[in-house]
């Protein structure tokens, strides 16, 4: 039995099986119409998320399955403390399969431990959103055929973007991506994606704050949302934002075989007079969505009956007990009775990541 | 392709189609118990509405079909200030049709020109409730066996009531319907109302202050809540307020076979004694509803495959972009990057009206 | 036509038949997956309960059936002043059977009354919570394999704790069942439990502080939750909550094949090292619950058209209309146009009860 927690969960051949997936889905949906009948779906989402959660939804439904669960925290056992561990175990008696949004970092990771069916993560806080980041790459393989040999430029807030560094990460593990991060200075890519993802893979990549200038040379643009909340200075915000908003005027700067994608929800980051441009793929994107997730629970109802692989936390490289984690958005600073436990990332720099939200701790 | 926005989209042929479609499905539901399997239908409620949700939900389920959506703004993508034209998009990609609550006025509208599958109103502020209209001529034909020669009351808040005006205009256009208009003088019909709706048509009409005279010549009655806050004098309100509450008494001056009819919910403008009176028709009429809205789902996605027709607003009968809407409660308030259009009315009198909420302007 | 609103709705042997055909689905869940198909389950929830929603929820998918409802009040009529009868006549359109969770007391009791389908008591306030009561005992009678002849101790909160005084009346028609009551002496079992339930029947019982001391026997331990607030002095509690923690170290005390059972959801009261115990029944009893659930909507579902049993509530034993019930949460208080009616319980003593929520007065 497997869970997805994060996208580095899936190898890369078994994410390539996934896309293939779902592009068999897409050319004869009714052959999966009945692939689920009978299977059950339960949507834990601690907080709203319109879009993911009826994404996951509507797969299930095109598989045949049926759907439980709950639309935010208020109407859920947590309001009445129940652990999320406990959670797990009480919807593995209801469920075959469980997607779980929620505000703390490593929540789904905790659900996966207790579970006795799948656990896929729809998003845990600033943290992980593997089911987001198999969309962009379906997209992107639909749209362009291919995977590798790619100009991919990035942006808007790179800095904040959990989008954005999740694909960046999974498309190092492909070949020839040359990466173009646009942004403003205040929300430029975090050194350490840089350093341990984009330098460590060897990918080429250029920084700018032009988004006219790089237009030209991309393959995919993907755009993200500036908000005027993340700059100290207000002015400087709105001198730079209108630099950052896609208009059609700028989509005349890029390639004609270009593509757009965007994660949703879309503010005013691209006019909506992109729309109906053929290279805007935000709205397909969306219906990626939809069948990327009609294969992963496939594969991860296909797996059930294998045994499940639970971590051990054992040995030398973990450090257990002796620490907390200093991200208040962690799982492990609410929940009850969790050990706490840091996987030793540097042993010279005497640096371990806790095992829930890798946040990071000296030891 | 087709939406139900207003209830003046349909024909009176296509609505007699509905109703007799509606009947057949009463008489032999078994015979669509499969009609919609593999369909979805979306049920996106920015506001409450437990009764219009769960009767759309019903019809959905006794079609075969299934059904996703929200329930509430705050579970919804709109609490992080997606626009509806987007979140019309994005369902799109999830559903087979869409019934949207909004309280924003012209909303589900603007879903219709945005999505690529119908859009059913399911009530958009104080502006439309189509469905709701659709209900009340089942019943009445159900119940009446005809819908033109007939004496119809309407009692209670006759100004601010929806669902009376919306039912006096789909009336308008059956044969020998006589209205008889029981209200306080605070709440009687608004004069436009009167002018372009029943004086227009040429339908007889009666005001009156008294259910009691009234009562003996209705073949149907149609009741609604008087709220304790549209007056401006309370006393007025509590010495007027017994004299519009039906009951038990009152209906022994109701012809044997009159028809009582309520949108509800009820508060205590009928009496529960009444509930047992074959006469009182409201709770069948619940029932009604959910017949013709199993009768609307068949028709709109039966017509999936035909062109959509989309308003043009051009020429010279359409203000583009030049005026505001004024009504505070118009989805051109706060869409973004939404066109601001208003069909010109009356040229002599230089009036137009907003395209989405029909509110008046000067221009 | 029936309905489950109190445990006491069903004789002995009818919960026995409820155990049996419960055990059945078990053995043979295929056999059941198509037996409610067509059949819709209203879920109405007017206070939050994942659990036991999500349980009913899956109770009829797994039967075949489909779900509607709302998981709270917010999203439902109510909001508007619709009464729960009004509610149980227009959800009878709409829907096959009904569970009904209410934070009135009665509330499902008063639905019962309206609906022409029948209703489930899915807990109202802290009054009565049958499914609870129903899938404790399909516990015992698995885990265990009888329901008679055992020691049941009960542990925590006996005062408050409404599943408890549930399950010691359901085990009072059970023959030879002596219980162990542990507690704090501020959470003792209330005397009128002792009195007209365990001593009326004649059941053997200890009361005790120590639960270190009680384990030895105990063939049943069902804990419960001791929350601080019912401490007047938060020292006393400070002092005492750590005697009532089932522990690893505790459970070394209790039989090889003792059962412990707990409603869920668990704060800290069982460790969560006692989880993987093979004693600890806990999680099962969830699947267990849900089991139940699907015997009990096939048994009410299978006797929708026997006719109606509406009680009278005439005669000399009941008081009609000239008193009014002290409960501030019972049903009465705020439901519209509801007949206040008691039953008289004990005519020297001239003591009387409300039919709704069982609140006793003087007459």
């Amino acid at each position: 039995m497997r869970s997805l927690i994060d996208i580095d969960n899936f190898s890369v051949e078994e994410i390539d099986g996934l896309i293939s997936v779902a592009k068999n889905i897409i050319a004869n949906p009714a052959k999966y119409s009945e692939a689920c009948r009978g299977k059950k779906l339960a949507t834990l989402f601690f907080e709203p998320s319109t879009r993911t959660r009826l994404s996951f939804e509507a797969a299930m439904l095109e598989l045949g399955g049926s759907v439980i669960g709950f639309s935010e925290a208020s109407s859920s056992s947590a309001a009445k403390g129940e652990s999320v561990a406990d959670t797990a175990k009480v919807i593995s008696a209801y469920a075959d399969i469980i997607a779980m949004r929620h505000p703390k970092e490593g929540a789904p990771f905790v659900a996966s431990l207790n579970a006795s069916i799948p656990v896929i993560n729809a998003g845990d806080g600033g943290h992980c959103h593997p089911t987001q980041t198999l969309t962009d790459l379906l997209t992107i393989s639909a749209e362009c055929g291919r995977l590798d040999n790619m100009t991919v430029g990035f942006c808007g807030d790179l800095k904040y973007g959990r989008t954005v560094h999740s694909l960046i990460n999974a498309l190092a593990r492909y070949k020839n991506i040359k990466l173009v991060l646009i942004s403003p200075d205040e929300l430029k890519i975090p050194s350490f994606i840089k350093e341990e993802t984009i330098k460590k893979c060897g990918m080429e990549y250029v920084e700018t704050a032009s988004l006219e200038n790089a237009l030209p040379e991309l393959d995919i643009l993907y755009m993200t949302r500036i908000q005027r909340e993340r700059f100290s200075d207000p002015e400087q915000y709105e001198r730079l934002k209108d630099s950052y908003i896609l208009t059609p005027e700028k989509m005349q700067l890029a390639k004609p075989t270009a593509a757009v994608l965007h994660p949703l929800p879309r503010v005013n980051e691209i006019s909506v007079k992109v729309d109906d441009d053929p290279r805007a793929c935000y709205f397909r994107q969306v219906r990626y969505g939809k069948y990327i997730r009609m294969a992963l629970i496939l594969k991860l109802l296909s797996e059930v009956n294998e045994p499940k692989l639970t971590p051990s936390f054992d040995g030398e490289d973990y450090i257990r007990e002796t620490h907390t984690c200093r991200n208040v958005r962690c799982i492990s600073t609410c929940e009850q009775e969790l050990p706490k436990i840091f996987k030793i990332t540097d042993k010279n720099a005497r640096i371990a990541r806790c095992v829930y939200c890798e946040g990071k701790i000296n030891y």
